[in-house]
């Protein structure tokens, strides 16, 4: 390379959250070399310019080898990049974040990683509690505007079950009805086949699955979801 | 740096845009040395490790060191991070975006940058397109929701002025009470102290200017700016 200027070290962190116990919940891996060797800290890496096309596949092979988890969800969070943020230099992570549903974190039971209850965090190595909040603060403002909460649920779940996750991330109480409009104009959900419910007395309430096609894309609400109609 | 994995280059872009006879117009700039030389690109270049403290930094003195303008609101795009984007190698773009009045790119006049319609380019270097297309997009998506554009505004406007710049970045008109209403919910403006109206027969529109405090904070809107009340 032919510029005279010293580039910058890029890496990439990866913000992982479940929903459990009623509360957001962030991975951490123990890192395993200098600087902060031994440190809990957000699942991280370089880039492998030889193996990732992109920043995207980057953080899909991160989560992979760190974290023994695929995400349903993942995109890119923002990108922290200054001179002070990392011990050896000028440095640049191009930070994601992704979300996955707790039944697929108890199947991985990946020993690597430990999930923290983000509101319990109070430090971070490196800029870690910065980028942890950063995610934390885009994953609730998109639960306003979007579908986004729907990667945390399981296969299949009520209405009441995915108004009780967006309750919880939001931390305030939705109304039923004007909840059910928005999320039938976000057109994200669909009716799942009938389990069984053998001896079951009542009709047992819809249950509900993610539509394929809405794969990773999120549908954008017109209006907060928290106004009543 | 003991990591055996080569790093990538970095660079920072910037998508730099005004309003001048009702559509977006975006900065583009001749690019002095290969790859790509003698053409008109986004205004861009590496990070200076020595003497930028982070990448906001960074874009602040490439705005002024290519295209002599500083503008009131510059943040983060995206960033643009894979092996096929630049034919030096696995390249990342820190890509950010911009607004400045009409009034401070007459004002300034710098030679170096051209000023193109957005919506009649066609074709710009590396993945340049990519970018501009996703600024203009983040662009005209916060101005249904924020006070984005303000930024765009001279400095004492009329209501109905601003009303224009949102109609004109969202290509469909608004209702005047409803956009009055939002607007007033987003409290980013004041009345500016009266001008001189000398030989007016007429009690002249009120003209605003933004708050002070507005600075580079976006306000955001509960709704939708499109939806009547």
């Amino acid at each position: 390379m032919s510029d005279p200027y010293p580039q910058p070290i890029v890496t990439i962190d990866v913000v992982l959250l479940t929903l459990k116990d009623g509360e957001l919940h962030a991975a951490v891996a123990l890192r395993e070399r200098e600087p902060q060797a031994g440190q809990w800290t957000l699942p991280g890496g370089f880039v492998h310019a030889d193996e990732d096309q992109d920043a995207l596949a980057a953080a899909v092979r991160i989560l992979r080898e760190k974290a023994g988890l695929e995400s349903p969800y993942l995109e890119q969070l923002q990108t922290f990049a200054n001179r002070h943020r990392d011990s050896r230099g000028w440095s640049v992570s191009i930070a994601h974040y992704a979300l996955v549903p707790l039944a697929e974190v108890e199947r991985s039971g990946d020993a690597r990683v430990k999930w923290l209850a983000v509101d319990s965090i109070r430090t971070l190595p490196f800029d870690h509690l910065e980028i942890l909040r950063t995610a934390v603060s885009r994953v609730r403002s998109k639960t306003l505007y979007s579908s986004l909460p729907v990667h945390l649920m399981p296969k299949t779940f009520t209405l009441s079950e995915l108004q009780r996750v967006y309750e919880q991330l939001l931390g305030s109480s939705l109304d039923k009805r004007s909840f059910r409009r928005r999320i039938e104009e976000l057109d994200v959900v669909e009716p799942a086949p009938a389990g069984r419910a053998a001896g079951q007395a009542h009709r047992p309430a819809q249950h509900y699955r993610i539509k394929r096609r809405a794969g990773r894309e999120l549908a954008m609400a017109e209006r907060n979801l928290g106004i009543r109609d």
